[in-house]
């Protein structure tokens, strides 16, 4: 892949700062001053203090996200701080902006403390109708998600859920091009991360009632021991909770291993772990995606030369580029559209086929949309609407107890 | 005054926000994705990480300020919280943009603990070139500022420091007019708050060297009781910090004692207190700037039948309104050009002079620039920046020890 280094920082040189902000009605005259400050301003701000749902009728709250870090695992370049993550972060707003028009802005927390990080983001929460956090090292980023799902507004760890979304939709796609079935399919990932996690947990979800399913027939999960398996000595919390989702018949070994038999291998790890006669161990036709950046597990290459049926990476120059761009902007777009409180699994799964079915010239280099898809984003938003509603409905209970 | 609420209700209705977030390249092909986000980005992020200072190169940070408020004092309407504050920072956002191109995002504190406002403003400093604390209530405004001026980028309480300046910056045009000596000046200020506190400081600043001095003769405070002097027993700390600045003589009395032979009257107060006789006791051809909004501490028609020299108000509709929107856009302006990393005293005072003489045709009803003049910001900027500089090199010390 061409290395684009020197043409980005001389981009990011000339702009300083790849968004602004924009007025959305000019201010010409004093009559514009009074009605978009003051004194005009002082009725909205009434209604408000009379009806807080107002807000999101006369305020910037409902287009509006914050992309929030604390830069401790940036892309794959690890813990480099509140700064130098600005450039992501302002990218990520780009791409709010772009795709689903959501107004998003950066916040790069000068604290990696969780306690710190729960409270600052619910303290800035009142302008926002989401919160999106964004490349915060594991496990911190599974408690603060988690503990920040009561603020009212959807909190969506994108490295987690919106990886895991695009994976679904891939392996939709694939299994309908190789006539496979989803809940007949072994998996195995590679990477115990938040990514890993999230996958794991998306590929065995299925709601109470069963009015959803995803699930596939087995997980076996992997970290750069081997696999996981509940007699290990050295598992964190976070890798026990793994075993909820994986692992049912307690296999033990190595990757290798783990993919004997296997009909699916996702890579959330690191390049070049996996060679052709490993996907030759495999059963027929398997579901390669390497998604380790910017060197896959595996060339697709090497991958359909040990017999794969569809092989999808993390890069943008080889068919089937499993990118959280085409889950994050539909699914906030589709959240702040129905006001939703919380981003709920059936949401994610919505979202997942919603991503599937924009394409419709399904073909083994074409199982998930372009990332340049302009309509993917509409469509997830829609689905993802019409879940949160099934939610609402389900559950019988008023859309904001939800 | 015409009023305007159904007008800005509505609005803000179809707006649904004043402010929007927009892209300063276009994503349109791969190669614009590569650049502006993955993996493009990697290198100002490694840039960034290797040397922080080019965080204010490579991103928005240079030219971004947070517009900070806890909802605790909103325009003159009270403490309705931090979503009812919503449509007014979005406001002075709008205003920054239009008038000195400065991308300001409105935060909105969901806590008016001062610990955790100052907490959770250090945390989400990363990506703000400079804060603007806006509609906090005193005397948490304070400590709150005061503690801040650590942060390494300018914090400024508006409501204090942009009032100020232009209060000055009227001055001095004023006496330019009526060929008073703003030495010679007896001031009363009706309105212990913190706009009042900050005029008093600001009418009160000398450096240490004399390099700059716009001190009066002598100030006299009053609130609701009287006259601030040191005798009284019911002064809370920061109405005792303000006789650091007034009162020398320790007069004692009403408003109206103090009024008697005084040359200018400034109101932050509220609406009608004083009469036509008030002015006709205080020496010829007071300056008058009676600030209380909407209605101000006594009409124009009303100061001149008493004999007032100038009179200014808050007021849009009538000539000289003193409206901190001629300072604090120029002043964050020339803030981040120079990267200053607070502002200084001199900063405030040279912004004073600068706004001064922005005004051309200078006669009683034009002693400060309209608010629309769009060259105000430019002028304050310039004039900013080289207080700035100056100050460094008072200092003998690196720009960034300031």
């Amino acid at each position: 892949m061409k290395d684009y280094s020197r043409e980005s920082l001389e981009l990011h040189q000339k702009l300083q700062g790849k968004i602004s902000i924009s007025l959305k009605t000019d201010l010409k005259t004093k009559k514009d001053l009074t009605l978009c400050y003051s004194p005009g301003v002082a009725e909205p701000v009434r209604q408000i203090a009379n009806d807080e749902e107002k807000v999101w009728d006369l305020t910037i709250k409902g287009n509006c996200v914050a992309v929030v870090t604390d830069g401790s695992a940036i892309l794959g370049l690890g813990n480099l701080g509140p700064e130098a993550a600005i450039p992501v972060m302002e990218g990520k707003a780009m791409l709010f902006k772009k795709f689903a028009n959501v107004d998003a802005f950066p916040i790069c927390l000068a604290t990696q403390n969780t306690e710190e990080i729960i409270q600052t983001i619910r303290n800035i929460a009142p302008v926002f109708g989401g919160i999106n956090l964004e490349d915060i090292s594991s496990p911190r980023c599974f408690e603060i998600e988690e503990r920040l799902q009561t603020l009212g507004i959807p909190v969506f760890h994108d490295d987690q859920h919106g990886t895991a979304i695009v994976v679904l939709a891939g392996i939709i796609n694939a299994c309908k091009l190789l006539k496979k079935n989803i809940a007949e399919l072994n998996v195995v990932i590679n990477g115990a991360g938040a990514a890993g996690l999230a996958i794991s947990k998306l590929l065995m979800c299925h709601d109470v009632d069963n009015s959803f399913c995803t699930s596939v027939k087995q997980i076996v999960m992997c970290d750069t021991k081997g696999i996981i398996h509940k007699d290990r000595s050295d598992l964190n919390d976070f890798k026990r909770e793994i075993l909820k989702y994986s692992n049912r018949e307690n296999i033990k070994g190595t990757l290798k291993d783990a993919l004997r038999g296997a009909d699916v291998f996702i890579g959330v790890s690191q390049g070049d772990l996996l060679s052709t006669t490993d996907v030759q161990t495999m059963n027929p036709l398997p579901i390669i995606f390497a998604l380790a950046n910017p060197n896959p597990e595996i060339s697709p290459e090497k991958a359909y030369k040990g017999g794969a049926g569809v092989v999808g990476t993390g890069r943008s120059d080889v068919p089937n580029q499993i990118n959280n761009v085409l889950a994050f902007p539909g699914i906030f777009r589709g959240a702040l559209d129905i006001r939703a409180r919380r981003i709920t699994a059936r949401m994610k799964v919505a979202a997942a086929y919603a991503i599937a079915e924009c394409v419709t010239d399904l073909h083994r280099d074409n199982i998930v949309p372009s990332t340049l898809d302009m309509n993917v984003a509409k469509v997830v938003a829609a689905a993802v609407k019409q879940a949160y509603l099934d939610d609402i409905k389900n559950m019988e209970t008023p859309k904001h107890a939800l």
